[in-house]
C-alpha cells in the first residue's frame, strides 16, 4: 500500500508493519502533530504494543551519545537485530522530522532496512515531548521493532525524565575529573541501569570508573548492580560488551518483575499527563472567546486576585 | 485581639496588622494548610498587598545563605527597617512552621518585634510550595512588612523558580574553582539581579569575581548590570553594601517599569498554577468514588490505553 496523503492511521500502520518506511515516517509526524488523529493512532498502537524493549540513553552534551548510539546500532545489525532510534532534542529548532539531523545521524545506516531513525523536537510546548515520546515509542513497538533506543541530547529535566522512562536507562559519561560527579548532581546516578564511560581512550578513565563505583556503593541495593562499561564509540571498542549489558539488564528486569512494575508506573504517569493536558486544553478553549485574555489582564494589573480569577475561568 | 482557635482570617489579619505575632504565625499555618480558608485569606490579603519589596535569595547548599540572611536582617534592623523572612525548604521534614528550624534561624532576632521569620516546607506535593509561597508573601505584605526576604535552601527547580519570582533575585556563590560555573549551569546566572560572593575571606575570591564578570558579559544587556558584592556574613563584612545594592535594584526596577512587568507576569503564572491545581482537584474528587483507582488499574495492567482512560475519567 502506498502512503498517500489521505491514508488513515489504520492504513499507515498496516503499511508500516509490512516494511513501508515512508508510512512509518508519516505515522511519526502524525504523533508529533497530536490531536484526534494521533489519539486514534495511539489506541491502535496500544493494542499491539508491549513486545519491544526500550532503552533510554542520556548524558551531558558532548559525551558522544550519538556516536555511541550509531556504534550500538552497527553492533546490533551485525547480530541481525532490527532496531529503531528516537533522537529526542527539546531544544532543536527542527520539527516535523528534523530531516537534516536524521540524515546526519543515519550515516552508515541510511540504506539499511533493518534500522529506523527519527528525530523528535519540541514544538514550543514543554509538556509536548513528555506526551509525544511514549506515543512514538508505542508506534515503533506496534510496528514490530524489538528494540527501541531513545537518545536524549542533554540532561535537562525533560530529557532525564524521558530517558528514565525506559525499560533500561543508560547514562553516558566521559573520563576526566568531575564528570561522574556532575552526572550524580544531575540526578543521573539514581536512574542508571547501565553506565557507559565513553571516550575511554582519554586520560582519567581509572578515576572516573572509581568515582562511579564509589557512588554506586552509596545506592541502596536493589537486586541489580549497574555494570560500568568502558567504550570508545569511534572505534567500536567496548560496544559488544555494552550490547551484552543491555541484554543482561533486560533478562534480569523481566525475571525480577521490575520491568512490569516500571511499565505499570509509566502507564499511570502517562495517564496523569494526559488528564492534565486534556483539562488544560478545555480551559484554553475559553481563550478563543476572549474571556481568558480579559481575566488574565485583570490579574496582571493586580485588580483581581488569582483565586477569584480561576473561579471566573472555571466556574 | 487574641488569636484563639476560632479566629477567622479577617480577625487574624486584623490582629497581625496590629503586631500580634501569634496571629501572623497562625495565618502562615492557614496558608500552608490550603483549602477554602486559605483562599479567603488570599483574597483579603490581595486587596491590601503590593507595597512590599520581595527579595529571593538562592545558591548552592553550604553557600551560607542563612548566615547571610541573618546578617542582612541585622543590618536592616540597625537602619530601623522592619523585615520578614520566609525560609523555603522543599526537602525539610518539618511542616506547619518548622519550629526547631525557626528557633535556630531566629538566633539574634528571636526577641526583636521588627523581624518575623518563618520556615515553609513542602507537604509531599511538589506543586504545593509554588502555590503556598506567593500566598504567604502576600499575607506578610498585607500585614505591612516593607521588605520580605525569601531564602531557599537549595538550587532545585522549585527553589530557583521561587527565588526567581521575586522583585529582586540574589544569587549567592563562594570563592573557589568552579562555583560560579556551577551556578551558571543551574540556570542561576540568568535570574540574578545581585550577586553575592559570600565567605569572601576564603582563597579564590579574585577568580570567582572574574568568572562572574565574564559570564555577565555574555548576558544580553537589559539596562541593569547585576552588581557583584563580596561578603563575609559571619563578620558582617560587605553586608552594608549588599543592603545598598538591593535598594539600588529596587529603585531602578521601579523606575524602569521592570518591577511592574515582572509582577504582572508573576500574577499570570500564579493564575496558571491555580487553574491547573483546581482542575486536578476536581479530577481527584473522582478518586473517592473508586473510579480513579479502577481506571488507573486498567491502565497499569496495559489493558486500557491512557487516552481512552482519560476520556473515561473526564467524560
Amino acid at each position: 500500500m502506498s502512503a498517500d496523503r489521505r491514508s488513515s492511521p489504520e492504513e499507515l500502520l498496516d503499511a508500516a508493519r509490512h516494511g513501508d518506511r515512508a508510512a512509518l515516517a508519516r505515522l511519526m509526524s502524525m504523533v508529533e502533530r497530536g490531536g484526534d488523529e494521533a489519539r486514534r493512532l495511539g489506541r491502535l498502537a496500544h493494542a499491539s504494543a508491549g513486545g519491544a524493549t526500550t532503552v533510554g540513553i542520556t548524558g551531558a552534551p558532548g559525551a558522544g551519545k550519538s556516536t555511541l548510539t550509531s556504534a550500538l546500532v552497527s553492533t546490533m545489525r551485525a547480530r541481525g537485530e532490527q532496531v529503531a532510534v528516537l533522537a529526542v532534542d527539546p531544544s532543536s529548532p527542527y520539527t516535523g522530522g528534523a530531516i537534516l539531523g536524521d540524515r546526519v545521524r543515519m550515516g552508515d545506516h541510511a540504506l539499511d532496512d533493518g534500522v529506523f531513525i527519527r528525530s523528535m523536537a519540541t514544538r514550543g510546548h514543554l509538556g509536548g515531548l513528555s506526551l509525544a515520546v511514549p506515543e512514538a515509542v508505542r508506534v515503533l513497538d506496534a510496528v514490530g521493532f524489538p528494540i527501541i533506543l531513545i537518545e536524549t541530547v542533554g540532561v535537562g529535566q525533560v530529557e532525564v525524565e524521558i530517558a528514565g522512562e525506559a525499560d533500561t536507562t543508560v547514562v553516558v559519561v566521559n573520563p576526566g575529573w568531575g564528570d561522574a560527579v556532575q552526572a550524580n548532581k544531575a540526578g543521573l546516578m539514581e536512574i542508571a541501569d547501565v553506565f557507559v564511560v565513553n571516550k575511554a581512550d582519554r586520560a582519567g578513565l581509572a578515576d572516573t570508573l572509581a568515582d562511579i563505583e564509589r557512588m554506586l556503593s552509596l545506592r541502596s541495593p536493589s537486586g541489580w548492580r549497574p555494570p560500568v562499561i568502558a567504550t570508545t564509540a569511534t572505534t567500536g571498542e567496548g560496544v559488544e560488551q555494552f550490547r551484552d549489558a543491555l541484554a543482561d539488564h533486560a533478562a534480569w528486569s523481566i525475571g525480577a518483575g521490575v520491568r512490569a512494575e516500571r511499565r505499570a508506573r509509566r502507564a499511570e504517569a502517562e495517564l496523569d499527563r494526559i488528564v492534565t493536558a486534556t483539562l488544560r486544553a478545555r480551559v484554553t478553549a475559553l481563550h478563543d472567546a476572549g474571556t481568558w485574555d480579559a481575566v488574565v489582564g485583570e490579574v496582571r494589573a493586580q485588580r483581581l486576585d488569582p483565586w477569584s480569577a480561576a473561579e471566573d475561568l472555571l466556574g
